[in-house]
């Protein structure tokens, strides 16, 4: 039997296990061009949450009662188009259900012998490129400058914290447990980690950054960055990668204009996705490869088994739960 | 006699009369290498008063008893350098005193043939140049593009409304009075132009911008910036080039947040500062002394005489009360 995920409601505030709606469909049935693909790896994202909303982003919202898609990783199990075959790994973006069909144009080839496929969710597939993009096109960190970043835990986060130690830079990160500090200062490199539910998260960036903020890649919004943006340098630049702490918020987002600080600084903030750069998807998807089988990259993942889970996995997205990529793993290979 | 103006108190909100106080001085003496400068023009700029607070910016605080300075047209009346004759005309970073010394090196001359001289202090200046390089490597507009410019009336919105034109785009201004809507549209060819007295902002800008908002050079900050940045396009460009709101302000500048417009529109917001791009200064003079001579550029002057007049007409800046470039004339040639 086939199984999907709709959504159920439109959240106000935080999302909650009544946001979805489980229900059993038939199999899909394929024609000519088409490729069936079992779910092997779900991931679950917080700009997920955005879509939930019927307001103008940067992508369509869902529609109620309809199925939620997301980025899939999964096995072909049955093939009517010329350049898929059974048996293949494929990523895509499909809908949360047990079997998708899909346009063979609209999947990717996932190489097993290259890293674990669930990779192509995280450190080889968006959040990775993301970072990437980020971080290199806007960011632009130089050697011996500070990159701080917000949400260094998450999927992004801990790749952006690497790539910035890579191309020489102190790397200060901010995230909400002592577990996720221990994590980025001894395993990935970080040169200094703030506690933003226990520390002063202004002071802690000024004795954190003691040569001030050249990078801040923002993954969180709010007061957190107020704190980070109040520490810029001359020439400070700020890639937007996403605004979690405002994706649950019921009000306007009133705080600080940043404006005078980026005036008096000289400093560039800019908004991007990832699918700006989608021409460039091959060179990063290399360039993040050889990182990480040098060992000079290294990810995480939270993975949580069983289809039935998928919406706690994305609700934990904002407790803070997740140290790396949060993923749901829906099937065995 | 010669005289000079120094700053008495820092101003609380807006500065008053009392800001300023006269003191009659002697002549300077100049040593080798200097000149004597007697002033003929004086610019009042908006950023001055950021300087009269005693906080970090952009350039470092007037000090309190100490003489103000600023962009000064005169001419050489004594000269103890070899590159400068008497009876040259010249422009400089000088104090307020009608006779200055000054170090050659840190004056430029200025060609009375080209244009008159007072352009050295707007069009063919500072404000020009802040357009220029604000407008064209920030804001790159293209064919086509909607262009919104704040403070349009002003040195510099005059100067980047007619650049955006001449580069094809539709260029809509931000002004104060039915006078300067007049002149904005039938002198210099604005295609629309809103009264943020008068008008609902938001909306006015929805109306005169059916198709987005590509580039907003922003000169004001504040509720009118929230209210454009509210109609961004996908790839908007907004340089920051003032935001004399503020610069009065007394408290904190609390408002909605601008992070998650440029997040969803993957817009770029820069501060700079005319200093940037010191480099380029030659070319940026060159490109306008051309679109002027050629009649694309039109400028305009707003000219308080006399000395003792200075205080009134930097006051008059946060009044509204000038339309283009707001100079004193403190002695004829």
């Amino acid at each position: 039997m086939n199984e999907q995920i709709l959504l159920a409601e439109r959240p106000k505030g935080m999302p909650t296990e009544q946001t979805f709606t489980f229900e059993k469909v038939d199999m899909p049935s394929i024609n000519e061009g088409e490729v069936l693909v079992k779910t092997l790896y779900l991931s679950v994202d917080p700009y997920m949450r955005g879509r939930m909303n019927d307001t103008k982003s940067y992508v369509p919202p869902f529609q109620l009662n309809e199925v939620i898609s997301g980025g899939i990783v999964g096995k072909v199990v049955e093939s009517k188009a010329d350049s898929f075959q059974e048996g293949e790994i494929v990523t895509g973006y499909l809908e949360w259900k047990r079997y998708s069909k899909a346009s063979a144009k609209h999947l990717q080839k996932v190489d097993p012998n290259l890293a674990p496929i669930s990779t192509a969710l995280g450190v080889l597939g968006m959040p990775g490129l993301t970072a990437y993009f980020g971080l290199l096109d806007i960011g632009q960190p130089k050697e011996g400058e500070t990159v701080v970043v917000s949400g260094a835990a998450g999927a992004v986060g801990t790749i952006v914290g690497q790539i910035a130690k890579i191309k020489g830079a102190r790397v200060v990160g901010i995230a909400g447990s002592q577990e996720k500090i221990d994590y980025l200062k001894n395993e990935l490199g970080f040169d200094a980690v703030i506690n933003y539910k226990e520390d002063d998260v202004k002071q802690a960036v000024k004795d954190a950054c003691p040569n001030g903020v050249d990078v801040y890649f923002d993954n969180v919004g709010g007061e957190i960055s107020d704190a980070v943006t109040s520490q810029l340098n001359k020439f400070a630049r700020i890639p937007l990668c996403g605004q979690i702490a405002l994706y649950n918020l019921e009000k306007a987002d009133i705080g600080p204009r940043v404006q005078r600080q980026l005036l008096i600084n000289s400093a560039l903030m800019k908004g991007f996705i990832v699918g700006d750069y989608a021409e460039q998807f091959p060179e990063g998807i290399k360039q993040l490869g050889e990182w990480v089988q040098q060992g000079r990259i290294k990810y995480s993942e939270n993975i949580v088994e069983g289809f039935e889970n998928v919406p706690s996995a994305f609700l934990g997205l904002f407790k803070g739960e997740n140290l790396g990529k949060q993923l749901v793993k829906v099937a065995d290979q």
